[in-house]
């Protein structure tokens, strides 16, 4: 009987095969790749840099060891009574996330604030075996096995806890009243981390401003679309203007020259490629150079912000639109395989080498990840995607979504067969996959939350994944913000920010008052996108915007107190 | 030089030793000794017994061994749209506390809810290693690593997720809809945890009913003195008519018959000891008799229930008033030692053996805990207490306290001493004790969680630890109860319950129908005591209530609305 089985066996083991292989290519991207910085910018930040001693393990008494994470710290705007801003870091370098977040220091001033941020855990210079080779934290499972939210956060709560300790600490730079109020700040993974911060230690945090966090693109999160990220991003190139039907046919073209010699040379030499580190030689290396079109289009959909930035190389302002305009406007009539090819190599130039024709295009293995390089730890996002985070999204290739069709396997085991690969030297076993960690530690409602400001750019794929509803009497404000991309509140105001944004920005503001002082708080207080959004009409001049608060914008709304309705009803009887 | 330090050195290390020897008597008191059944009781709780299988490690996504927790489920009231009413487990077999928590069977059919509990890790059979040899999983600090709180939170977290999951799993003995609501019970480390639960899973439970929950009996904590715990037992026996005076010197005359052969014999035989295992010869046995002595008076001013209990033994009505009336009450005069001897006796016994003279009283190593014992695990609440949970009490020997001055030395180092004695085998290091974790998990501020009913008893020497403030807009409730006990509100309401208690359920159930169901919350609601408490006159003939909602009670509190508000002020201006 077992015999008859063997054929039917064989047939599985080949179809597991045909699976591996073809779920082999897909990448991690990361939330947080939006550390660009505004052109033309003149502001520096400062802080000192300061070293806090953590438990290895937070959530084991027994184990004893400790290592030191890094912290940032601006004292500048502090006075007594004032709050500590506090950046939850995430998956990179902490300068990289105190760059890219002018909004909080900016505001220091208006609130007295301090402003302290946290290097996570196994990032930057916080790594927890040996400082100088980061590495050795990455050597094995078992040196990973404290990387993790759970651990991060930790960490936060005992710094924020010690910096507020009664208790004498030669080592301690500065110490806070135990009743500073804390508002925690973070975009992407960080916004994850800083909601998350809220919802797990209340008595740490009085409120968050997460911008831009995927809190749930999740496993079986309700309401949420494996599919929504590209879906968004092929959203995004439409509205910007592309001809999303050629780019859609794009992947076929290109294929279809990895299928020859000919072929091969022209993709060389039409995407510029580095034929030392990455030349196009084969079918599988014509797919390779797809996945790199492909992220160049949904990380430049992340980062398409209304002034030029400088991030990998320049950006122009609205790159999404510069590149749609320039290489494949809507009803181009684009038909023919080379010129499609063209201008794909066009469109992604936009992103990763705008401006400079002597760039080499390299993709392969070896080359790291343009991205999401600068970040640092390139391990470190895969890994937490494999264990605790594994973001549950792929491209569903349908008449929505120009990508191809990768939802035919689900995402997590798409996710399991990547992880094999990635982490074959660290050992990764499937049983490592914490399938539904991020349901059962954090869940996806947001019901018994308060104080938490959760933003999301209309522009950014991440949106996908992040909370759709507000609910007022608990000063849960989730809000869409149009023509903003990822992270972008959050980021320095400048002259040619969207006009809605200063909007947002100035009602936040107003949140965050509510979050630390009842005294300062309005009660019919909400965060909506409902002034007109009109993008800048020359952005030659960019600049930022410095302590621009209230930037023009005053609350508009009645205010119906209970002394307004006393008036109306004497009114009413004419007295 | 570092010779002329040495006489100092010496001085210092005379003076540890000193400490150490007298630090070494303090107790480790469950917080949960309350599960004394009820005397004329013929409740049986029924339920099916079940067990999960839970990650060892909830926070190590590289450990992936597993074991199994036990839970209990009873289905009999629950119909579609019900809540599961979850009893968090605390430190002991779960059987004692479903028998202990019967107000939540009581309530089930009322609110058509499934009954559920869960055993927490390292308790009755829920042993990670080796389910029949439980002292397994004692046997070393590295098997101990995960006992913890947030362990068993997210144990309970992932049973509750796992409930609910729409993913077909054949083991799973009942599936609910992701929507069912949730409210967690629990008292005393129980309640701990089920506001704790509340506290760091909202996403899991709508509401928590806690009870006799010290929260902040740990370090630093404001407002909470190290010797309420004391101060409380005291008051308790004062307001029951003891004389306080006589037992506050009784320690000294057991010690004065310690010293002498005839004191001891005279001790043995008032007190009726065990010559075999624990007989008085020496004065530290007279010690360890007033430490035994003393853990009755603490645990019966914990169970000083209105009814009569069986217990280790039976327990009259109102234990500390029959104990103070029989043997020392105010004013007694006595000076004599001999009767102040046997006055402790007998209060003793009240608690220890009352009804049974022939019962050898047995205090020294090898005899057990007979408050405790019942639980199981007797190694688990104290490795809790030397981890994670220290609790920061000791007695101040002052004069609002009738016992010794223990807080001479700080709980911390206290705690240290005994820890190392304790844990001897396991190799527990002072740096295990986490001085400051409850600080930094959960922290002593309230402020933002929402959905929590936080009661204790006034008589219970644990409300020292508990929240004494509520928040009607967050729906926090903290309610001390006159006349009430240990864990006394969620026991099985009974015939000779103070007349106070059904109105503090009676607002209890309002709330809990706040915390799952809107249409069934009224806005105005509170939690107070604030109806007369009389005890019962006669307690011979006590009885279970079985099925009584609301208990005679209904809401008198005038509803403020806005139509009433609009009454008031048109006749104001006589129209």
């Amino acid at each position: 009987q077992s015999l008859l089985l063997l054929p039917t066996m064989k047939a599985l083991l080949l179809l597991l095969v045909v699976v591996a292989i073809e779920a082999k290519r897909r990448r991690f991207p990361h939330p947080s790749s939006y550390y660009a910085s505004t052109s033309n910018s003149e502001i520096t930040y400062s802080w000192t840099e300061y070293w806090f001693n953590t438990k290895l393990d937070n959530f084991d008494f027994t184990n004893v060891d400790t290592f030191n994470i890094r912290y940032l710290v601006n004292m500048d705007s502090y006075k007594d009574g004032g709050p500590i801003f506090f950046y939850t870091g995430n998956e990179g370098v902490i300068e990289e996330f105190a760059n890219a977040t002018g909004l909080m220091w900016d505001l220091a001033p208006n609130f007295n604030a301090a402003v302290i941020l946290a290097e996570h855990r196994y990032y930057g210079k916080s790594q927890p075996f040996g400082p100088v080779d980061g590495d050795q934290s990455y050597a094995s499972a078992e040196k990973l096995a404290y990387l993790s939210s759970e651990q991060a956060l930790a960490d936060y709560a005992a710094l924020l806890g010690w910096l507020k300790s009664t208790e004498v600490d030669k080592k301690r730079p500065v110490t806070f009243s135990t009743e500073t109020k804390v508002i925690a700040f973070g975009g992407s993974y960080g916004g994850m981390l800083s909601a998350w911060f809220r919802m797990k230690y209340p008595h740490v945090v009085d409120g968050a401003y997460a911008s831009s966090a995927p809190v749930l693109y999740f496993n079986n999160a309700p309401g949420v679309d494996w599919g929504g990220f590209d879906k968004i991003t092929t959203d995004t190139f439409r509205n910007s203007g592309c001809d999303n039907e050629v780019i859609a046919k794009s992947w076929d073209s290109i294929k279809k020259f990895g299928t020859t010699d000919e072929g091969r040379d022209f993709l060389n030499k039409v995407f510029n490629v580095d034929m030392n580190k990455s030349p196009v030689t084969s079918p599988a290396d014509a797919d390779a150079l797809n996945d790199y079109v492909r992220e160049g289009i949904e990380y430049m959909a992340m980062t398409d912000y209304s002034y030029p930035t400088d991030f990998l190389k320049p950006m122009p302002a609205s790159p999404v639109k510069y590149a749609c305009s320039k290489y494949l406007p809507a009803g181009s009539g684009l038909t023919d395989d080379k010129k499609i090819a063209e201008a794909m190599a066009g469109i992604a130039s936009v992103y990763f080498n705008y401006n400079d024709p002597t760039y080499k295009v390299c993709f392969k293995d070896g080359c790291g990840d343009a991205g999401t390089d600068a970040l640092g730890s390139p391990l470190g996002w895969p890994w937490q995607e494999c264990t605790e985070l594994p973001m549950t999204m792929c491209a569903r290739g349908d008449k929505n979504d120009f990508f191809w069709n990768e939802c035919k396997t689900d995402p997590i085991t798409l996710m399991k067969n990547d992880c094999i690969d990635i982490f074959k030297d660290q050992k990764w076993k499937v049983e490592m996959l914490g399938v539904n960690a991020v349901a059962t530690e954090y869940g996806y409602s947001w019901n018994g939350v308060t104080n938490v400001i959760l933003t999301n750019g209309e522009l950014d794929p991440w949106r996908a994944g992040g909370v759709q509803y507000s609910d007022q009497s608990r000063r849960l404000f989730a809000t869409q913000i149009i023509n903003s991309a990822h992270h972008f509140d959050l980021r320095q105001p400048n002259t040619c920010d969207p006009s809605n944004l200063p909007w947002i920005r100035y009602q936040a503001v107003k949140a965050m008052w509510c979050f630390i002082d009842s005294g300062k708080c309005t009660d019919d207080l909400d965060i909506v996108d409902n002034k007109p959004s009109t993008m800048p009409s020359d952005t030659t001049n960019c600049k930022d915007i410095i302590g621009g608060y209230p930037w023009a914008q005053s609350s508009t709304q009645a205010i119906f107190s209970f002394t307004t309705l006393l008036v109306v009803i004497a009114s009413i009887f004419r007295m």
